[in-house]
């Protein structure tokens, strides 16, 4: 095993004197910039610390009717934004590697996006939000097929749009428990007693059935979900929920090349919980109807697992008769390098439902054939106009080749990650990711919060997930160049804090 | 009480022989259309019967890969459809009196909303998405000003953007829980049992508090909101539910103000037996959190209840310390004739919490200062696109005082409904309504069914609701004479299954 890390050790001093050695460096990749992303800005702008004085007064007008104003960052001047570039109401303009909880595609004011809004035949699209289930427009198979069909996970032909993440997941639960009672029923038709029941919220009309959900998962906030959500107690403190199964997921050590036998042991030990739980639950007389997971826990905390991990869980799933859902509403839109973070654990048939948002700019769920969604439905399942939007930056994605620039994005960013873990040990540790999909740890929350706020004041923003974690998200137009200027940048706020 | 009864048959009698006249009269009604609606059509243009031909191979297409297309109607061409029409693919022009399930307020392709649309100052809210809870766009208190808080209800002056109905009622929902855990805890934070308790789903953390609802009721599909959904089993069969109580909703009788004493009594019960679970509630363990009701149940069959049965329930609410929340989903956004159907109350404190969605564009709440959503958050809690057609929508009602109209088009539309409930005695009932959120009771399903296809047929679209009604939904620029020409059609139809 010593070989190959000195050979990746040794790779990485050579990038780190790339992209560490002097300001000229900078200069260049600048210059790279407006060749490459005509829309895109030249580099951040900072006129004053963040939020800077503008922001204030808007806050304090905002925080007599909106109470949670205590979690806004700043106020935003979209206008002004471009490409990867935020620019806030004082002016400063931030490289954004946050990109909005990672919801924003292919980066700010894209111009396929504002030529799609002044396009004439597009107009109806935006101000005639029809109820999709029963009143669809001529277009919307052509634009599904179109979109959303045309990057289908392996094995799944069907799409449901919905309006959100959390919808997306709730109604995936729905669609997963009416499967499972179908089948149980000989998919004959309901009983009286199940339809008076159920009116009532009882059994077996309302079925205790359950969702098999990993502990540091995050699914959602809305009831259904949140029985599912394990990241931070504050999502969950003080609102009811199901005694639903919560198995672990492996902690892994990273790099995990690195630990290939330890790690492999703690997924076997995960594993085997998971089928004690799904055989517990089952004794308890609250069978397991579906397993819900994310190919990378997120909000969690960027946690990762092997794709040998995901192909024996999907086996435990088929095997008790547990329909298998992969969470992809965070790593979904290919900021992993692949459309679908799932793609890399190469199977034909990863999962019966994989549910979307966030880059996707539309909620949703595929599914297999078998699963059956008849009964999903609510007055507008969805947003066409968001469903066009889609349409261009999937064009956008292919056109540029974004899959492929993301990859090479990802490898300049984790490496980068690795050698500052190198030089700062006491600070940073577990550098990881999938494509741009990344994140580091820092010593403790505290620091990690200085940290986010110096490199935000020097014009780089990131978010942070899990308890000391940072994370990059930054969009699909995320280029070596913009992955070089950070890590300069974050060197030296790291250097303060040595 | 005989002679107002009198007063109004022989008003009615005066009302019937108005437009049950002769076709002369819709003449004058389509006349009148074009200067009043100037992006109106004239009335409808049937050409074939509805599906028509070229909707079947896009159905067929469509499912191919969505599964639930038993559901869909027609498709539609939206870029055609104007003002009260909604055209379909076969170019069939039919009068909507259901609007994409109650949704659309003031027609489609409405020229104050194109308009909107080619502003470029409003490209930026179309293309740039935000995550509005931590980076919101600087005009969005200014707009949120302009749209949601000039309409806010009686003693509400906070307002939480959300992106559906349903994820307005969980998130109403998760403030209500929210609130009653703060005030048991006295307002002191939370203690580690309570943290730890609720990473696993169980109580403390995650209490075993409840939210009372009414049978009948219908406040949305995702697990929250279906745990105090009671309209029909369908919505509810085989999903995992709450242990909440269920209050009677009064069963009425009308026309309301002929059996007054009668509904009184009834109310009373109802009334009883609320305080009744709650308190059984309390004692199981399980405390009523909040009380979720609708101003008239819509879904449910558009049952109504006094406006001293809700104050009296507002009460009763505050008496046991539970929030109440007005679901106005389906009743707000000015289609009873007052812009929030509580307003019928004539209350200064109507609610602790009013949800919307629908008509309004964008889901959210509004709460009284004492409710506490700090912790309601998601990704884009809303989308301040819809906000800007909000606020010409606004504009649009106060300009042309569309409130006026329904109130007027309203009072037509019922006593036209009165009317044909004398002519069709064997088949019409219990016509009743508010503004022209109207209904009536057709005498068995498969007869309401055949009606309704009928009157499809004849350029008239219109939708059902609970067990055998037929409920009015038009928008909110449906006139006088688009029901003079509506009951006229509806007659026509009517005299065949006599």
């Amino acid at each position: 095993m010593s070989s190959p890390l000195i050979g990746r050790r040794l790779a990485l001093s050579l990038q780190k004197n790339l992209w560490l050695s002097a300001p000229g460096c900078r200069q260049v990749s600048k210059a790279a910039a407006k060749a490459e992303v005509e829309f895109d800005y030249d580099g951040p702008s900072m006129k004053t610390t963040v939020p800077g004085p503008r922001s204030q007064p808007v806050s304090h007008s905002y925080s007599v009717f909106f109470q949670n104003v205590a979690a806004v960052n700043f106020f935003c001047n979209y206008e002004e934004s471009r490409g990867n570039y935020l620019v806030d109401v004082d002016g400063n303009r931030m490289l954004d590697v946050y990109t909005q909880i990672s919801s924003i595609p292919i980066g700010y004011n894209h111009p396929a996006l504002l030529k799609l809004v002044t396009n004439p035949n597009n107009m109806s699209a935006f101000v005639n939000r029809p109820a999709l289930g029963i009143l669809p427009p001529e277009n919307f198979p052509d634009k599904l097929t179109e979109s959303l069909l045309s990057v289908a996970p392996s094995g799944m032909s069907r799409v449901q749009t919905m309006a959100c993440g959390s919808c997306s997941n709730e109604n995936a639960y729905k669609a997963m428990f009416i499967t499972y009672r179908n089948k149980e029923r000989g998919y004959s038709a309901p009983s009286v007693e199940d339809n008076t029941s159920c009116m009532i919220n009882q059994a077996p009309g309302c079925p205790d059935l359950s969702i098999l959900s990993f502990m540091g998962a995050f699914h959602g906030r809305t009831l259904g979900c949140l029985a599912t959500t394990h990241s931070k107690a504050i999502h969950k403190l003080d609102v009811p929920s199901f005694d639903w199964p919560i198995a672990p997921f492996p902690t892994l050590q990273y790099p995990l090349e690195e630990f290939v036998r330890e790690n492999a042991q703690e997924e076997a030990r995960c594993l085997e919980e998971t089928e004690d739980l799904i055989v517990k639950w089952r004794q308890k007389g609250k069978p397991v109807a579906g397993i819900v997971i994310e190919p990378i826990q997120a909000e969690g905390g960027d946690n990762h697992a092997s794709a040998d991990f995901f192909i024996k869980l999907r086996k435990i799933a088929t095997k008790h008769g547990c329909a298998f859902h992969v969470d992809e509403v965070q790593t979904g839109g290919g900021s992993t390098g692949k459309f679908w973070a799932h793609e890399h654990w190469g199977m034909d048939d990863p999962a019966d439902i994989v549910s979307f948002s966030k880059k996707l700019l539309t909620g949703g769920f595929y599914h297999k054939d078998e699963l059956q969604p008849y009964r999903i439905f609510n007055t507008w399942m969805g947003d066409p106009s968001k469903n066009l939007f889609l349409c261009e930056v999937l064009n956008v994605i292919r056109k540029e080749n974004l899959l492929d620039e993301v990859a090479r994005s990802g490898k300049a960013l984790l490496n980068g990650l690795y050698a500052l873990q190198v030089q700062y040990p006491g600070l940073l540790s577990r550098a990881r990711g999938q494509g741009t999909f990344c994140a580091i740890d820092v010593c403790d929350d505290a620091t990690r919060d200085k940290i986010l706020v110096r490199t935000r004041d020097k014009g780089i923003l990131l978010g942070g997930c899990g308890q000391q974690s940072i994370r990059f998200r930054p969009s699909l137009v995320f280029k070596e160049y913009h992955v070089h200027f950070f890590l300069n940048v974050f060197n030296d706020v790291l250097a303060e804090f040595k």
